[in-house]
């Protein structure tokens, strides 16, 4: 087992990994602050490093040594190791797309709950649990399924079918709870804490971060250790964003790279919490909006990991933007005419991002540019019903078009 | 370039490969009979097939010695390579389960649409097509959309506006042609033979199956080269079916394993079109029934490659079963809560078959099975929506309930 110790970015303090010790004593589970830190001067002057990554099959395990677990489930040889694709893209030569749609569960959330999983059984814990009404939660039932640990997921009685349908075929229990989301992720945090319940919150259990930073570890490798100038990350919890950040910022630590990219995190006009807090600048206080957006997993009024991703982004000298659902509709329907990729619809917002940022002349031809998809688009076929052509022909007229 | 030729397997006519040529011209279009021959004698005696495997990263074109095309495309390394899970279920202890939703497009089809699109760039040609509601059209779509080639797919007008979307969204021109299926198809292929499209209908392009062949190989390198003793497989049009056969065929042809499983092809109760004509026996006359499934991308009552499928199925000693829409439905629920694999009906057919013939007492506990399971269960949400459960909690009742 890797050598670890949790720390507090708000108040520094540090604190000794101890199961069920997920939030900083003084300021609280609110919101998350603890974060993991490793014995980064003992990996600095390792030469094996870049042997152990390619020693081994490409997944999120390629990276052991700057993990807090061991991977000891069916899928987790089979998380990770996504593929990163190289397109010339509105006029920009490199662009560079991490495609996490080919994940198990077809999103990014694999990452993290490998790891929730990983460490539930370290701890010999036999229920995990989660609110969430989409991805997580369903990363979750799947990939712990055949494991003996139990999953419960908390979710609003009023999610659709489909979405309730796919967590119960994964074999996990589902509390439809009446309530708003909110709601519902507070009364299921505090009985999950209150019974010792292991907690797939990512932004709560420091943990989770560790699994999604693998992320960045990939874009690096598969990029030839060459890093690029911007990263474009959807944002809503915060949590994705934030552990790009870690991961880009610990391969740096540890001398595999030499510099950060600049992070830009792409959140919708109709929701755009965590840039409120961003922008109003130092010290970031956390605040609860009202609000929507057609891509449902960056829908966050009350974002949880707001404090670690406003105080990463300004390290990295990065920045948030915000688009309108109409320019998310048109980001997945151009990505995928220019790529073929389908992505959620918030996936498909750093596409809609680099359009913006091009526009306004901030990402220019000679960057390197990095749009990490985190979604497959069948997770939402819904969102795109609206784009469609609706002309047919008779079969008369079909021929009659080729003729 | 591999060295091959063209065999038609109901008259053993040879034919040199031609653009264009995809039907052998005694024996017609209507069904497809035609197969891919390679130089197996040399292929025998390399002493580096194997090393020429594994020096390769995983993905379908690991087993370029034994495919018609080279890879040109961007998606091509990411396709193939999907995960081998091996499971102890319903009381028999090695189930392995190949699992090809998490292809790029989420369905085994990318194996053959990456061979149609190899194969048009070699060509030249300047337009794929398919006629196709399903999981081809979108692949096609998909891999497609970053080429200069164009791709036409024509559909029936009333499919449902989500399954167009996605093909629109990955840069298809779809032709909504007021018509049923087998009316679209087979003006869609008329038309697209006589003008020189190339043509990505797996049952009358032979080199299609050789990319879909590419599963079967990896089964059995997953499984360091032991083969397993039964194969199940959902079967619609026959194409998946043949290919496997052929892959095991060609892996014992040219010595790598000295068994061919027995491949048990599993179809719907409903529409049972190609198990009607095998267990009528031989010939193997095609004949096209009406009928229906809840299993859409197997709901084929006029299949295509029917002769192979059925030749083939002889020749492994295998055999075809059936599942009512309530074993298929069962069948994805069982599966989602053993494994957590989430397949789409088609998908899960082979594990409902497998079910059956354990009661039946035709599988036993000691022989080793691979289940195929062809894609994702995200592509059909619809179908499940009817397992869940309705029950619902107050906050109150949640709180009492873990007192």
């Amino acid at each position: 087992m890797n050598n670890y110790f949790l720390r507090c970015i708000t108040c520094k303090k540090e604190f000794d990994p101890q199961p069920g010790l997920y939030y900083c004593e003084d300021c609280g589970y609110i919101m998350g602050t603890l974060e993991v830190v490793y014995d980064y001067d003992t990996l600095r002057v390792d030469a094996f490093l870049k042997e152990r990554i390619f020693d081994k099959k490409a997944s999120m395990y390629q990276f052991d040594f700057l993990l807090p677990t061991k991977p000891k489930c069916k899928f987790d040889e089979h998380i990770g190791g996504t593929p990163l694709f190289r397109f010339d893209l509105l006029g920009i030569k490199n662009v560079l797309v991490k495609y996490d749609g080919s994940n198990p569960s077809s999103s990014y959330k694999d990452r993290a709950s490998s790891v929730a999983i990983n460490k539930a059984l370290d701890e010999g814990n036999d229920i995990l649990f989660c609110a969430s009404t989409g991805n997580a939660a369903s990363s979750l039932a799947m990939l712990n399924a055949h494991t003996d640990i139990k999953t419960y997921i908390f979710v609003p009685a009023s999610i659709p079918a489909g979405k309730r349908a796919q967590l119960e075929i994964s074999g996990a229990e589902v509390m439809a709870v009446e309530g708003t989301y909110d709601e519902v992720y507070d009364v299921s945090l505090e009985l999950g804490l209150k019974k010792g319940w292991y907690c797939r919150h990512a932004a709560i259990n420091p943990y989770l971060l560790e699994g999604k930073k693998t992320g960045a570890f990939e874009i690096i490798i598969q990029n030839d250790f060459e890093v690029p100038d911007y990263v474009l990350i959807g944002v809503g919890d915060g949590t994705v964003i934030s552990s790009l950040y870690k991961g880009f910022w610990e391969f740096k630590e540890i001398g595999l790279t030499d510099k950060i990219p600049r992070i830009i995190g792409v959140q919708a006009e109709g929701i755009p919490a965590i840039k409120e807090v961003f922008d109003k600048g130092k010290p970031y206080v956390p605040l609860a909006i009202k609000g929507n957006t057609v891509a449902d997993s960056i829908s966050v009024g009350n974002p949880r990991d707001v404090i670690k991703a406003c105080t990463y982004i300004e390290a990295c000298n990065g920045y948030f933007i915000a688009l309108t659902d109409e320019e998310i509709l048109d980001a997945i329907a151009e990505l995928g005419k220019e790529t073929g990729l389908f992505a959620e619809p918030a996936g498909a917002v750093p596409f809609g991002g680099l359009k913006k940022l091009i526009y306004e002349e901030k990402i220019t031809e000679s960057d390197t540019v990095c749009l990490v998809i985190t979604g497959n688009g069948l997770k939402d076929v819904s969102a795109v019903e609206g784009l469609i052509n609706t002309e047919s022909l008779s079969i008369k007229e079909l021929e009659k078009r080729f003729e």
